[in-house]
């Protein structure tokens, strides 16, 4: 292997250098600390865990996306980390095991064996929280707006909020009696976002005109708040938890301009991302600029269940890596140049770094100075003693 | 898989679970922090890399240590990283290619095939520092002091300081013109510290009785500061570089207790930890009451020449998980308790928080209460407006 190959990282295997590691560093401490003001506490899941563990519940679509190996110690299957959410549930629902809500905040190295088409990198810094043990919308509302002030402090300026519900779409699936193959059918046209195909699907499995009319209802139901009163119309003779699910949507659509009414909502009632482990509301946050969401989410009930303990879920999660990008990374030059010696410069050097300061001292011989090093003065002796001068 | 089965996480792979983990998150600031007084640059290293650039120079020792799989996208093989610092030298010489002196600093998981004897867990949060870029004594001394600091911002109290260099046994082995297997077999037995097993391997492998007599000396010269003085007397004839590496140890003492005069020293000339890739001084920082070092580093220099750009380098590393063990995690009561809902509740509780507080909102039938949340206030209407009341 020559040295121009070593050179080479794996594609999707960011190195994160100076200064936007600090950008990140300051980031993770602006949003952990939000979390905190909002009552979520931290906790640190395993970089590795067995898979069995892993590919649970919310886990399972995951399969591909988890890198696996032998465990040295026991031969059992071992996979890292590819999305922190089951690692959380599986620490609320057996390692916590505490009565009632329960608010939990992560920031942490994940890694995925392939790129996820929809968020770039394989080692993406996974941020996010959870909230467990309460149904209401009063917990989903909440992790919207939490979502919402996440972006904020990240320095996004102009939000659009993409909610969904997958109760519809189930409800209706359960009200046409769709087969395993019919429901895969029908969930491909709707992801194609194709009326053509839908329309085909729907003729092919669905009998009862009325239910026809709903699906294919559900590929053009979206746009902007206007599309509830559309779907009220259209959803009029639906089963009931139909009614429910957009009930609920309207009371999360007043909650959320009710605390933010800058950000700009979008509704779509066929979307289905994480249809197979989401069981109720679902939202996205985008940002003009960015092809892809940043962040996302949503309700996630009895994952526990797995693990022994079924509890209700509401969450969402972002990339740190990404996020970092809405600011620019800037540092100040805000350093005390030191020289390499001089009598009583330990000294004055601990009492300016205790104070806060910066200090980058010489060493002996060195060829670079302040500039390169970011700083905007110098420790000079005068009078018997040391002072930062303004270069 | 039972559900029981499901709980099990891996030997080593440990999740950390609040207050813990704000203990960490709290030390890793203030660490980081730190190294930014110092002028250290914070960087990301990625978790993943090609095996070959993991396992070069530095990383030889680790290749058992490391985590291996096959890169889905290229066939190759990559590796989890098990130690941040040949990564960090990769950066220094070729990402970065600054001139003059580079200070880095990194906190970030690692992963290891099979726990470490001397460090416990598989899943080590590694936090440490790097000085690229200067070979002279006074780089050595900022490690060393700065690892120091480290501890003590940790929490440390009692500090034990283990200093050893690698030099004297090198130019002993080349001078005495050992052999591979002679060399290995003297390593071996000085590793053992056992002076029977050692005084065979000088009696096989070395014929001049003066240098016998220096390598008999190596297994016997650890202790105090007198040892240093032993040692000028038992390696009168030795190479020169003995003689340069007793000074350096000399001005290295000297340095530390200018600055740390409350530090136990403690020198072994025979110590050999990290042979393969140390060329200088080593050291070890002790805590009374944890069998292993807390922080350990050395001189490592020309690690980058695997990349393609030799450069003296510097350094120490701890696990951050076993640092936060140092001070108990107690988090404050320091909360304020907030009813589900009110008129005018919304705006007080966004207010709060942006002043800092920890605002707990309660949820619509919650039975918890302030108590379980850590609060220590609640908020109340009174009249006419929302004020945080001691409980």
């Amino acid at each position: 292997m020559t040295i121009a190959d070593r050179w080479l990282l794996p594609d999707g295997m960011d190195e994160v250098l100076p200064p936007q590691a600090s950008r990140m560093e300051e980031l993770r401490r602006a949003l952990l600390d939000l979390y905190h003001r909002w009552g979520y506490d931290q906790v640190m899941p395993p970089t590795a865990e067995f898979l069995d563990s892993l590919l649970t519940g919310t886990g399972s679509d995951l399969a591909l996306q988890t890198v696996k190996l032998t465990d040295q110690l026991t031969g059992r299957m071992m996979g890292i980390s590819a999305d922190v959410t089951p690692q959380v549930a599986r620490m609320d629902a057996h390692s916590l095991k505490r009565q009632g809500p329960v608010r939990l905040c992560y920031c942490t190295n994940v890694l995925r064996a392939t790129p996820d088409q929809h968020q770039g990198g394989r080692s993406p810094v996974q941020v996010g929280v959870e909230l467990f043990g309460h149904a209401g919308l009063e917990a989903d509302l909440e992790i919207l707006n939490l979502a919402l002030a996440s972006l904020t402090v990240a320095g996004a300026e102009e939000l659009h909020l993409a909610l969904g519900h997958i109760g519809i779409y189930r409800s209706l699936v359960e009200a046409a009696g769709l087969d395993a193959d019919a429901e895969r059918a029908m969930f491909e046209a709707l992801e194609l976002k194709s009326p053509g195909e839908l329309a085909a699907r729907v003729a092919e499995s669905v009998a009862d005109p009325t239910l026809a009319e709903m699906f294919m209802a559900l590929g053009r139901l979206h746009g902007g708040v206007e599309v509830l009163d559309e779907a009220r119309e259209a959803f009029a003779e639906a089963p009931a938890p139909v009614a429910a699910a957009l009930e609920q949507l309207r009371a999360l659509l007043r909650g959320v301009l009710a605390a933010h009414p800058e950000v700009a909502l979008y509704l779509d009632l066929g979307e289905l991302r994480g249809y197979a482990y989401h069981t109720g509301m679902m939202f996205a946050v985008h940002v003009p600029g960015y092809g892809q969401a940043l962040a996302k989410g949503g309700r996630y009930d009895d994952t526990g269940r797995a693990f022994g303990r079924a509890r209700p879920a509401t969450g969402f999660s972002m990339d740190l890596k990404q996020l970092a990008t809405l600011s620019p990374a800037e540092p100040p030059r805000d350093g005390i140049w030191a020289p390499a010696e001089g009598e009583g410069l330990a000294e004055a050097v601990v009492a300016l770094r205790a104070e806060g300061e910066r200090v980058v001292q010489a060493l002996p011989g060195q060829r670079t100075g302040p500039m390169e090093h970011r700083c905007d003065r110098e420790l000079v002796q005068a009078a018997g003693r040391w002072q930062a001068v303004t270069l």
